[in-house]
């Protein structure tokens, strides 16, 4: 079952409230914005190399399920044993970023070439140029690309998870300003929730912590996300074997496409975006 | 005075639609997401070099705005006159992705270089870690850094001016899933609007339809948002020139940094997050 972590994330800060033509000064709670640099060592004990992997602007206080997420849907790594270890390396120097920085040892096993880096980079581009290479490649870099699981979803359960997040919501509820991904088990049980000010650390958030707990693949799992449904948030739900992804927002066409390249079932604003395949067995 | 464009970026598909637990099929409207590969010519006549600057997932219409807008906002050109021309140039053999490549042909003078491409990777990183180089750094790059423009804005004015984004907006009430970005005079009368999947996208089309219509640098205006406010957007307004940064959602904490570094105001959930200082002069 679900249980609340610990409130992460906030500022607070004096601002001025407008009510009834009135300036009033006030506290206000702003979610957290800061950057954190991923950065993994890889290769043979003895030869092992530094490389950062990636920059990403995001609320502070998940960073080892953010990198391990992160990670996991780029492809660079593919089990949970392929991090050896994750820890904030930030330097003395400048104590306010001690957290700002982090350092993933990779398992030896783990091939990491620059090639890996790029991938987002070249299925962002050809998908809509070159037609369906994109889906191909997902298929290729994971390990866990989506099989016919056939979870049993009721309409009805569907429905309640927009109420179940928003309910489990801690940060939301002071700032309005963070979006959430929730994990639930196909019988409508929140398992995880992961905030974050960007929607795509949110989802890597939820994927590192699913794959620390032992729970990958999401193949009977649906993925409640609080924004809108973009092609690379779908990119990364197959990349972690999830069926079903819904969210409060609506889905772009582009996502729509993608998921049903995947076999993926959307449901966004109360529709159901692509065709009830296998992968959606509605019953009410 | 502002008139709305032609209705662009919008798929019909076939979805299921849930009523009182009934599935019924009708045609939804989708906001398109492709992506755009973003081209530059450079250099002098008889030597001129093309290279890719960007990919970015965008909402297809006002592709020739956004390029021009991505080019200001990330430091790469300064002046309308830097851009001689703006095209499409995707490959014959597969015309569906004919829009998805585009062609800037860059002024001699403009001298480019990797390093200007690499400019938000470093601001992004340098501004949680190593302080306050991200503000010196828009600072150096723009050629329209805020100057004390002293806008006179009415708090009465700021607060109607959510409804006039929403009610010229062509793609939201048909799809409820994409962003605007507005920019008022300081009478609050709405001169531009944009739309796009990406809420970056959506104030680069703004700042590039600005610096096509030589109204810039924007130091009497308001830009309004229709998302949230992240680090990038106060960036990317602060390059335009910008005092005051509204948005109907909340801003995180590095935005309002930023902001309060560059001297902009930024109001968001009817408050207004940084001290009221010689740019916002609010009467009422």
């Amino acid at each position: 079952m679900y249980s609340p972590a610990a409130q992460v994330g906030l500022q607070h800060r004096q601002v001025f409230k407008l009510r009834n033509r009135e300036v009033q000064e006030r506290l206000d709670a702003l979610t957290i914005e800061e950057p954190l640099e991923m950065k993994i060592a890889f290769g043979n004990p003895g030869e092992r190399r530094h490389q950062t992997v990636a920059i990403t602007m995001r609320t502070p206080g998940q960073d080892a399920d953010l990198v391990r997420g992160f990670l996991f849907t780029e492809g660079i790594i593919g089990r949970a044993h392929h991090l050896q270890s994750v820890r904030h390396v930030g330097q003395a120097l400048n104590p306010s970023a001690q957290e700002n920085i982090i350092l993933v040892e990779l398992h030896p096993e783990v091939v990491f070439n620059q090639e890996k880096l790029s991938r987002h980079f070249h299925t962002s581009s050809s998908c809509g140029i070159c037609g369906k290479t994109s889906i191909e490649l997902v298929q290729m870099v994971t390990c866990y690309y989506p099989q016919p699981a056939h979870p049993r979803v009721s309409l009805e359960l569907l429905g309640e998870l927009p109420d179940k997040l928003r309910k489990a919501q801690s940060l939301f509820q002071h700032t309005g300003g963070i979006h959430a991904a929730g994990l639930f088990d196909s019988g409508g049980s929140l398992l995880l929730l992961r905030e974050d000010v960007g929607r795509h650390n949110a989802l890597d958030k939820l994927v590192g912590a699913a794959l620390q707990k032992g729970i990958m693949p999401l193949r009977d799992h649906i993925v409640l996300l609080s924004g809108r449904i973009s092609f690379e948030l779908v990119q990364k739900a197959a990349m972690a074997g999830v069926p079903v992804i819904a969210a409060v927002g609506a889905p772009s066409s582009l996502s729509v496409e993608m998921a049903a390249g995947h076999g993926m079932t959307v449901v966004g604003f109360q529709f159901i975006y692509s065709r009830l395949t296998g992968w959606l067995s509605v019953s009410f």
